[in-house]
């Protein structure tokens, strides 16, 4: 297994480390300066773009999110037919809106760290971390598969998602946590005597690395606005029973029963594997992923073995058990029987 | 050393273990049901107030804050005159205000746990913790530095503060987390695919102890809804620029400079040593800690010592070194030479 690193910062190196470590793969990386990610052993090779893509079989995009674009396509044009091309931006319609190319799967790791750069790299960042794939119906299930299993092998949990879906659910969870952590250093640095537990925590990422930053605010400028102008309205909302006097409890309860469950929801539990034959014919992996991912039903494994006259496949999908049978239902309703 | 622990939740449990795995004190509890604390291995014995406070030497009490007032009346009203009394509420405005009695001491502890009650407590859970001590002009010096001394000992930093100062500040860095982590469970409970690092660390605290922190929301609403209201107006900005195209980027930069300063203003440093002569009339020790505290000058330690006829006191103060000069200069403008 050969794989090539474009920009190698701290999410590339971190790649190049766990697929170092975790699949003994050789990893080549395209970066101008490329130091840091050697001196951090995440790559065995540095090089030109065409070199790097020599025989590679996967290609990760590492780029900041303004050129990710114009970098993806580069790749796409100097790699071979037979490697997948993926990223890891923030931020995913625009790109995923730009390229139409069977080998591209659009791609994002739900994983940091509070320093950037290379030397804060390490081989588990994606241990346990959802790794969200945007595949369209260009692109190649087979690809879309591999890649699947690629990100598993990382440690990551890979999941299905419509690239416009993810980017309004990144507003929230990701974006909008960005901006309230800057708004909450700004209104402490006028002078507070310490900070607690709570205040370090919802501000370890105030200020974090701007110029990524700010080109992920900008490329999802709409949907982060619809994020700010929700948490002002619920702001108000508190502020006018605070003014009135009116006590916080349910309010309060309310907000532990949420985390209560997106907790819940994070962690998992039985799984059933569903068999379905499907026909050859470009994006009915996606479509299938992407169809069940939009009732919630996340794709926790996938196989995929093509026939031997590659006019169908043999697809096993291992989904939670509790949504076994929608995930027929919705299987039937593409015409795949079991 | 008998300590006594006037409510056995989290913070209370976590002084008793703290007292006696480090200070070797004996520890007596209060509270309608001891039976956690006790098996938490946090009290020596549970009782009556009477009982706990018999020969005790300091009282915390670790009631909601709603009945903070009420519970510290009643504790002064049953301890020695020797016995000095402390709280641990978050809000300390409304119950310095409303007792007058040279053996208290406001006090409020920097530290916490997302599990509430006495079988999450922890001998270490103040270590480096700031703990923030509000006394008046009717607090006896006395009892004030022997305070700083017990919770110095229990591994906190004292820190001095006005308690109108100290609610306003954690307006900002304690109970707007609190909201904003609210909020942010709120949002994403419409359904995302997955939570980030930066958003379970800004919602770890979301929907705390509603008992507690609906009491604490209640008695600091002036302040919440003020930093409320400043959170509110930095967000349109925010959305304004987003909306209108500006780029972000100094803005995140500026971020990361506010986040900077905070963390280098914890990080402590080299201390000075400052010694006066005091006279003995109430308040004067607690008058020197506050005008300090009044210009960002925090006493790392202090130590008093009444000369033999108590006409006087000797009074060293540990102080940053940056600030030994200005802290001499006020020190001097109270009338006490070194």
């Amino acid at each position: 297994l050969k794989v090539a690193v474009i920009g190698t910062g701290l999410i590339g190196a971190s790649i190049g480390l766990a697929a170092s470590e975790r699949l003994g793969a050789r990893v080549a990386g395209v970066d101008p300066d490329p130091g840091p990610a050697l001196a951090a052993g995440a790559l065995d090779e540095a090089g030109s773009l065409a070199e790097a893509l020599d025989d590679a079989e996967a290609a990760f995009v590492a780029v900041p999110v303004p050129i990710l674009a114009e970098t993806v396509a580069a790749v796409l044009a100097a790699a071979g037919p037979r490697c997948l091309v993926t990223d890891v931006g923030s931020v995913k319609a625009a790109v995923v809106g730009a390229v139409d190319d069977e080998r591209f799967v659009g791609g994002h790791p739900l994983a940091g760290a509070e320093q950037g750069g290379a030397a804060a790299a390490r081989a588990d960042m994606f241990e346990g971390a959802p790794w969200f794939l945007t595949p369209k119906s260009t692109t190649s299930g087979i690809h879309l598969e591999r890649l699947h299993h690629l990100l598993a092998g990382l440690g990551a949990r890979p999941t299905v998602i419509d690239a416009e879906a993810h980017d309004r659910a990144m507003a929230t969870v990701s974006h909008l946590p960005h901006v309230l952590a800057n708004v909450l250093v700004g209104l402490a640095a006028d002078g507070v005597p310490a900070m607690g537990p709570s205040f370090r925590d919802a501000t370890r990422v105030a200020g974090a690395n701007p110029d990524l930053w700010a080109g992920i605010y900008a490329s999802n400028a709409d949907a982060l606005d619809d994020a700010i102008a929700r948490t002002i309205a619920e702001l108000e909302t508190v502020r006018a029973r605070l003014r009135a006097g009116e006590p916080l409890r349910e309010w309060q309860s309310l907000a532990a029963g949420h985390r209560g469950t997106l907790r819940a929801a994070g962690a998992g539990g039985e799984l059933a594997e569903i068999h379905v034959v499907v026909p050859n014919r470009p994006g009915v992996i996606a479509d299938i992923a992407l169809t069940l991912s939009r009732e919630g039903i996340n794709i926790a494994d996938m196989s995929l073995a093509p026939s031997i006259d590659m006019a169908t496949g043999s697809l096993d999908l291992s989904v939670p058990s509790e949504h076994e049978r929608r995930a027929r239902e919705l299987l039937a309703g593409l015409g795949l029987g079991a």
